[in-house]
């Protein structure tokens, strides 16, 4: 089965403690389709600019992912700058260039709309919506992540609020789940967020894992969460994409799945977790670019060895 | 078999957003003790004042605790203040009253001297390497504690690191990892603790549980480490012993074991999230005065749904 993804193709320049990248192939479509493209069809929506390469493109292309929804726009590609300290938990955004993004409004070409799957990165909630509804009935179900920037500001919330409640799984951090749900404690927050629409939430929680929350019923099962571990790295080369490969890894997972059932949730999570671990290895999305199944399934064992009593 | 622990018993007066105990019975040897309780034999070392009432020693006796190693000096017993915002991480200290703890010389009861495991609470590490001194043969496991205050100023740091050679199993948190071995990343600050003796390091990640890191060939198995959740509760009233409730229900665990390999270390983890989720339930020990071994290992039960897969 197929996945759409319609989010940022970037570029951008990298800093970190264990050296740099002046001009990686990035953004949140590109991390996510790398990572789900190992399990399932991957399309892309997005929107670059004249300074794409055709080399980046064949980046994707080479992962057989579907492109065709890739606009080409007059102007440059979207730009982000960012630089991590010793704790890499967060970037200093240096520099943040929207250039062709800024009017960005994505349209699903007609040979995407029967994909059962959909994936909205982080992108503004009206457009999330809008791609939303240019899905046809096919689809069967939808994961979307967000960020401060929608969360918090007044209008841009509203909007938010009215796309939650066509997402079925949404992806978000600690820091933003409580925001969303203005609530202290992460569990509190897990439980006001699936009053909001999503029937489950995954909540990112960085060096330590992951945990989904399910709403009472929902998939097949209760309200019992359950939590992913992340593989205790000793080098972190570069954090950037590490959620967005972690989500490529769950959806890519659960869409080569017939079932939408615990089991197949739970799994997900692993193999999120196992693709957020191989991006980080290596600057941009260079470690997502040449991996092996065979690689992913070894991995998927540590993360098994690493939380499972025998 | 028997554990012998060292470290303080004492009142604290706890406020939170949940509410207060203005004289709640504390300490870390308490929390462990009562934890550790409902695996093996435990028999403690502390010292308390007069005001140390016969119903609070009857609290620890009536768990079967052996309290003949509590010393009643003249003064007042150790009283901490603390209070927790919303964010329950961490605790503002309101005051602390070292009392009678001050002149604290720990002596292990002839009595206690067959005991194969000992816990070395969070107490001066010359303290701590007097008792395990005191030990005779007899001692197959030791397991230790610290905290900032001991690893960072250099004259306590220099006894710690001397105790620390006689320590088989650490157990700390993430913070206190990183400060002990100068080092930004936890995984990486794990690998400098195992060099200074202990054979294996478990680290404490508050509400995301815990990881133990192993020497290689210790224990019978590799470098690999295991990760135990916490649960993620959605009322945490009082976060006060949580760690020492980890230690109790990590050790207690092995203590009741004939083997100290890889499979009793991970069923120890569950079992130290286990009780280190019922202690912040309520108010200072109240959870870990009343539980049943059936709701222990029913709550083992839930931390395995919460990380295995099926």
């Amino acid at each position: 089965m197929s996945i759409v993804v319609v989010g940022s193709v970037a570029y951008d320049a990298i800093k970190s403690p264990s050296g740099s990248c002046p001009r990686c192939l990035g953004g949140a479509a590109t991390y996510f389709a790398l990572a789900a493209s190992y399990f399932t069809q991957v399309r892309v929506v997005a929107v670059v600019g004249e300074d794409f390469n055709q080399q980046d493109e064949n980046v994707l292309r080479s992962r057989k992912v579907d492109t065709r929804g890739i606009e080409h726009a007059k102007g440059k590609s979207f730009f982000w700058s960012g630089e991590y300290g010793e704790n890499l938990n967060e970037a200093k955004t240096l520099d943040t260039q929207l250039n062709v993004f800024q009017a960005f409004d994505p349209k699903v070409p007609q040979e995407y709309l029967d994909s059962e799957f959909l994936f909205l990165a982080n992108i503004d909630p009206v457009l999330q919506g809008n791609v939303r509804r240019q899905m046809n009935g096919a689809t069967r179900l939808v994961g979307g992540d967000t960020m401060n920037y929608w969360i918090t500001e007044a209008q841009h919330r509203q909007n938010l609020l009215q796309t939650l409640k066509g997402v079925d799984v949404l992806l978000i951090n600690d820091s933003e789940a409580k925001m969303l749900a203005r609530e202290t404690s992460v569990p509190r927050a897990a439980q006001k967020v699936l009053q909001m629409g999503p029937r489950a939430l995954v909540i990112k929680h960085g060096e330590y894992g992951a945990t989904v929350f399910f709403k009472e019923g929902e998939f097949g099962g209760g309200r019992h969460p359950f939590r992913a571990p992340a593989l205790p790295l000793e080098e972190v080369r570069d954090p950037t994409g590490a959620g967005d490969s972690f989500a490529g890894g769950f959806m890519g997972y659960i869409a080569s799945q017939g079932e939408l059932d615990r089991d197949v949730f739970k799994r997900a999570m692993f193999y999120g977790g196992v693709m957020g671990s191989f991006a980080v290895e290596r600057f941009g999305t260079e470690r997502l670019q040449s991996l092996t199944r065979t690689e992913i399934d070894g991995r998927y064992q540590t993360f098994r060895e690493l939380t499972h009593i025998g």
